[in-house]
């Protein structure tokens, strides 16, 4: 069962999903205000695997389903953004995905859809504390292997859309400590993950021109391996960094793509130049977009995204981002971290 | 001269405003993490005027311009998002206000047009810490007849789109703790702008037909002198609401408008409702939308956007907000707040 709806607004056309089951009580949120600290209690922590639901997959050097012995463990989030079936069809548009990115015709002022889709949870390693930055080489390439893995296993499904991303740090909206990626799938295709479907199609892919024209230059990070680390030109936050692969491959498991131990080992240095630039522990998002269910053509990309400032009234009234720091100037700090 | 540049995204298509002004290197942006504390060398406090640029507008009881005596005082921004004539013109879109929100053909990978425009601070009131939740309500109507003032002065110039933004609280953006308004024009017109304008033309105006749906149902807050105030059916923060004037009126001056006063008034109301329902001092941020400059049908409207929780990756993924809250017991938490 869908766990609530996603409504748009008739005065501005934005999309909400309205998910009362992740909070039975108005009051309800503030719980979100800050992570849980230490492992007690945590339900990510080896032993307590009883406190989620049962796994979906898990990485394990032993050890019966649901018991100890993971090194990466994918379970369905308890308290699901997207669940179930699409049900009832999305109301009609002209395009993939139900036609969330475009609205059509009636429909009356209020118009709605399930949150239908799916929500899960990979838990990067059983140790409570250690961030993408801290852990080794092959526990970090675990975790972006389940990013390959999770995706590939919604290939085939009736979605609009699948990203991976992560929330680490206090300002970035992780609700819980222990380090951990989510997946949603959505039955609908968000306007954002379907603008970029049409700007990253072989025949003109913006991603392979912006490889084309920034190689070498001075907002590149990092060089390696099949993967480049750029502060792209219209960075929105202060330190973004964007890695790709430097051919144009839909997914993550195209080949001759870079392998998880390279992307793990290019987020790895990157994470620890935000640290290093940004000060210690800096909280930030991860956004993985990759080709969407159904879809054959794309160029994956892994966004990083500090969490260093705070956005304010003017990107709420415009949705337009204002970013202080030159793009040019946060590749250089990157690069000297 | 324009302090920067928009840059438009070319994998998603969004736009940044790039201000380094605003920060003169990398680390600078650390500052804004939390605002000052206390009126000791506030630029906003009586005394202090010289520490801002000339004011443009002030309410005075008495005293020479840029001294003290006045009630509410609007002042250049000394470090402005938007500054500047249009100068070189926007990249060609087929739009009002240079085509921000509809990218036209052409102009090559990386597409870019001066923060032209204007940035305005309007100081709420001498007091250093009185809310608009806590002013009295004539010094709070200053506040709102200072709003409509500053808009109305904006009407007939080569603008996009002029907004009013109110940035309260620690978690609401703001950078100084002395309560302010900020008035942002911009040469071009954001989409966000545009679609609203779209959406709220006389023939088949959307805040009309919400009013007609809503008014004495489950989402109303509050129904007096002209004003509704209701929590949007597709909100996107917990306790998320609108004021709109119960007629279709473009602009805070145009009559039979409810006024100053009245405005001021329901405002009061519900910012203290919003800190009884949320606890004390809740962030939020205050968009007022109003017809944009050289247009002349639109039906302003105010929103109150709280910051209770914080956006993740998947907002960021996707750039659909996920709300826990239902808009009806948001109303209901309101009303009996």
């Amino acid at each position: 069962m869908a766990p609530g709806e996603l409504r748009q607004d008739p005065l501005s056309g934005r999309w909400a999903a309205i998910t009362t089951g992740r909070a039975a009580r108005p009051a309800a949120f503030l719980r979100e205000e800050g992570p849980a600290r230490g492992p007690l209690g945590c339900p990510f922590c080896p032993g307590n695997e009883h406190m989620t639901p049962p796994e979906v997959w898990a990485g394990r050097d032993g050890g019966a389903a649901d018991s100890p012995g993971w090194r990466v463990r994918v379970v369905p989030n308890k308290f699901p953004a997207f669940a179930g079936p699409a049900g009832v069809p999305p109301e009609a548009g002209d395009g993939p995905g139900g036609g969330l990115y475009r609205a059509g015709p009636g429909g009356g002022l209020y118009r709605a859809t399930p949150t239908a889709g799916a929500h899960e949870v990979i838990i990067h390693n059983p140790d409570h504390v250690a961030t993408l930055a801290e852990l080794g080489e092959p526990e970090a390439a675990r975790v972006t292997a389940a990013w390959r893995l999770r995706l590939a296993a919604r290939r085939t499904d009736d979605l609009g859309a699948a990203v991976v991303i992560v929330n680490q740090g206090r300002l970035s909206g992780a609700s819980l400590e222990h380090p951990h990626s989510q997946v949603f799938a959505t039955v609908v295709r968000p306007a954002l993950v379907q603008a970029e479907l049409e700007r990253l199609g072989r025949d003109d892919c913006a991603a392979c021109a912006v490889l084309n024209k920034e190689r070498g230059g001075e907002r590149v990070v990092a060089d390696a391996a099949g993967l480049v680390t750029l502060c792209p030109w219209a960075s929105a936050s202060p330190l973004e960094a964007l890695i790709l692969p430097d051919q144009h491959l839909p997914r993550l498991d195209d080949p001759p793509g870079p392998g998880d131990l390279a992307l793990a080992r290019a987020l790895g240095s990157l994470l620890r130049r935000l640290d290093t630039a940004a000060g210690a522990r800096a909280s930030y998002n991860l956004v993985l977009h990759a080709a969407p269910p159904g879809t054959d053509d794309f160029h994956w990309h892994l966004h990083l995204l500090p969490r260093l400032t705070t956005y304010g009234g003017f990107e709420l009234a415009t949705g337009i981002v204002i970013n202080v720091v030159d793009p040019d100037q946060a590749a250089a700090a990157l690069r000297s971290g």
